[in-house]
């Protein structure tokens, strides 16, 4: 039996995907979750001094989207073919797209610029681009590619709750059902829900 | 035969390794390059408001890793296995990272602002980014992944001018000789180079 390891922050964000997976594929894994105050002395052992980071036997694995397809392929989690492997990773770049225009407004040092560019994305940006990541959801019968369950889901299941922080929409559900179907069509897997249950309590 | 376009602006950047793909795949295409006067009319018709677009008997596809990815899997660009479907996909997400980082100085608004995150970038973020992806350039004999060629190196190389200009480093082939290798295997392959020489020119 390999020894893994799962490192991350104690929080969902970029690192809930690979654990959920972890989790439904019934792999035993060691959640390890690294505070801040910790961080400064193990960033430098990791890849490329970010985590998440997988260990397998002692090698890493980084990039959240990465380590999620690498377990999915595991774990039948991928599509059937390269038309839905296509589907799947094209979701999950355009999610990760409006993920990377909300950390601009997020991460924004600067007060004013912060509040006005937050401004400017609500009337302009989000609005479109969470539309079309609905149809799709829509489109797909409740998940994010290929009409069924695929590794997606649990990339979107994982990020959403920061998502919603982040666009500083937590009725982003009401205007949005099919995100939080997603959601909970994930978070109800029995193996996934035995293991957020279990998990220590965070908020996004 | 499928009909098949390709379209994004007339620069290489996020379009270039899907060309090179085609190219490399002996796939006749439309490669069309939109300005950036007739992309206000062409904006609305894409799937995300985006390009590139892959266009294949009418049906779009976005996502510019994602159809790198796509087509690497019908011209044998994909790795071997899992492992190392995992490695050309933590490759190009890190590239990636860098990339966006890149980015945040070059279309930050703020003349002030963005010189100053230049200067702190240049100094305390590149070195260390840039660094490590050279290693895994050595590492791999000169390619991102997989120790051969794959996707990864079509995708670095077509954003690698993009790249030095976001770097603001024309001289980044001095100091990092491997990055230099990827971009030249990947030009040199016969039937990319017949494109590359027939397409027209840009600097990035
Ligand atoms: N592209 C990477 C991004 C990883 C990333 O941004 N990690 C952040 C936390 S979400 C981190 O480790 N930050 C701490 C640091 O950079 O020191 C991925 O998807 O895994
Ligand atoms: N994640 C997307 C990003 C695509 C993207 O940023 N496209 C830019 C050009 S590089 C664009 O279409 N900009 C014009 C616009 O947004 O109106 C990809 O990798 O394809």
């Amino acid at each position: 039996m390999p020894v893994v390891k799962f490192y991350y922050f104690p929080i969902k964000a970029l690192g809930e995907g690979p654990r959920l997976l972890l989790a439904y594929g019934g792999q035993e894994f060691q959640d390890i979750r690294v505070d801040k105050e910790s961080w400064p002395e193990f960033k430098p052992k990791t890849k490329y001094g970010q985590m998440p980071i997988l260990e397998i036997d002692g090698k890493q694995y980084a990039q959240s989207a990465a380590i999620c397809r690498y377990l999915a392929s595991r774990y039948g989690l991928a599509g059937a073919d390269a038309e839905q492997n296509f589907e799947i990773d094209e979701a999950v770049d355009f999610f990760n797209d409006i993920r990377a225009k909300a950390a601009q407004v997020h991460y924004e040092e600067d007060e004013k610029v912060k509040e006005k560019r937050h401004e400017t994305y609500s009337q302009t940006v989000y609005p479109d681009l969470l539309g079309k990541l609905h149809d799709i959801v829509q489109r797909n019968n409740g998940h994010l590619a290929a009409n069924k369950l695929t590794w997606a889901d649990f990339y979107f299941a994982g990020v959403y709750d920061y998502m919603k922080v982040m666009l500083r929409r937590p009725d982003l559900d009401q205007q949005y059902p099919g995100f939080a179907k997603v959601y909970e069509t994930v978070y109800s897997l029995p193996k996934v829900k035995a293991f957020a249950d279990a998990a220590p309590k965070t908020d996004f």
